[in-house]
């Protein structure tokens, strides 16, 4: 089928390609023109058509049929609301737009509320799988009503690793997102329970470990294996001292949120908050509580503190 | 090879089969009679030959030949120190023991030393795979001197899932169970944040998730696609409202290990510490430090507190 898809980043070039390749016709848009030009070239090499290129929002509504579906591939908040408020006016009763970033599932709920009198249907789609996406397939968890999602079926069975695998439709409008939050919580979880394990066999000099070969050996019938065991023996392959690397973990918010929703449903989740934490740690380059801390030990006790250099 | 296998409960005798499947030679002793019974018929029934039955330790010893490979397959703690000390008299320098169980690898390193003298190779192979290995293959962390791995290999080619892949001998010996050690806490770490995930998915009242049905999506092209969200699955599908199963969690030593450990070695490991520590609040039947913290706001502020039934 014919879709427009705004935002051809890292993500949405690769979805736009794996999209191209299954067959569908893709009129792409961003707002950088390099990334516009690059999109288009890199189509036009691999799929037997290139993704056709819009110059503009206004351009891209023209080249799409009624009911149009466009799809946002942009950075979470105040782009996607400025990107919904301009579509509005372009759009008719009955045309989609699907939201298939990290946006936060209440801020969805919030769009999709702004969108009912308009008759625009607004979908959401949690999407996972990262730069991998494009050759395995992506995982796709898709919230809005059912009549459309069911006229979108082709584009997620494209997308996803096998027509009908890695996709599903778990609910309304609100929830596809709802579910890769808490899908990425975990993930926190299991990348940090990874990275304290390993941590803990290189640091055990006694037995002079090669924490590369470990990984490789739980690739095959441990209990830990896992896709993020995979990037992480890669990852140690590349690099076994992780040299050049600094000990600095972002987060893009699906963690914090996970927490504020884990609180707000009155549930103990220890290790997903822990697991927020620690990167909010990795970025105290002050250290102001461990300060007060020595100071404190030094006050009660007379113990020794370590003087800046 | 000729192997002496100690110990033919779930785990020994799965091993047992798989290595009679690879064409290794087995005599199998079980202080339980019925154990015992069990694998010799079972690997007759499977396997071109099944395995020798032997009815003490000294026949399992006259069994072999020298140089003799007795594989411990038996419950960590006690048992094994007894079964290495009823095993010392009868066995011969540059004969092999090889502890396959969970022991930690304090009493691996003591077991050593106390074995040095003896001449006798002691040989410890932390062991992942659970219940499928038997189909599946195991991952194998083996930790021992160089020369004896080198001759034991063939039984570790036939106990992973590929021969050269999922086995690796990872340093001295102790080093194997350290490393298995880790790979539990690891495994705790894991199943935390996926339970905890999961809960906080199944508990969103707004959106009716289908718990199944969202672990199903992400096993196809998700980031926390692993062989632990497949087992997940499996468990929803048998039984999706988890009827019957208590709130109650057991741990078999490795995740406290592995925090002892962290501790040890001066590291943080928040997140495997808060795993076991939500294993152990599992099993808070009296819920004690839940009643002081009643009492206490009661007493500073008058809050109500909650009678017992």
């Amino acid at each position: 089928m014919k879709l427009g898809m705004v935002g051809l980043g890292r993500m949405g070039a690769n979805m736009t390609e794996r999209l191209l390749t299954g067959g569908h016709e893709i009129v792409g848009f961003d707002f950088n023109a390099d990334s516009r030009k690059r999109v288009v070239d890199k189509g036009a090499e691999e799929a037997d058509k290139g993704a056709e290129e819009a110059g503009s929002l206004e351009d891209i509504v023209e080249k799409l049929v009624m009911p149009r579906v466009i799809w946002l591939m942009i950075p979470a908040g105040e782009p996607v609301d400025q990107t919904i408020r301009s579509l509005i006016p372009l759009l008719d009763s009955g045309d989609v737009i699907i939201d298939g970033g990290n946006s936060w599932y209440k801020d969805t709920l919030r769009r999709s509320e702004e969108l009912r009198e308009t008759g625009i249907y607004f979908v959401d789609v949690g999407t996972s799988g990262g730069i991998w996406g494009l050759t395995e397939g992506y995982s796709l968890m898709v919230g809005g009503p059912d009549k459309v999602i069911e006229h979108l079926g082709p584009i997620f069975s494209t997308l996803a690793p096998v027509p009908d695998r890695g996709w599903g439709h778990v609910g309304p409008t609100g929830s596809g997102h709802f579910v890769k939050m808490i899908h990425n919580g975990i993930e926190y979880g299991m990348m940090q329970s990874l990275a304290e394990g390993f941590t803990l066999l290189a640091n055990k000099d006694d037995f002079g470990l090669d924490i590369h070969q470990i990984a490789e050996i739980w690739q095959h019938g441990s209990v830990v294996r896992s896709w993020l065991l995979d990037l992480t023996e890669k990852a140690l392959s590349d690099n076994p001292t992780l040299e050049g690397i600094a000990p600095h973990v972002a987060d893009s918010g699906e963690g914090r949120w996970t927490v504020f929703e884990a609180i707000d449903q009155n549930i103990a989740a220890p290790v997903l908050t822990h697991s927020l934490l620690q990167r909010l740690q990795s970025r105290d380059e002050e250290g102001m509580a461990y300060k007060l801390l020595a100071v404190m030990r030094r006050e009660f006790g007379g113990h020794a503190i370590r003087e800046t250099e």
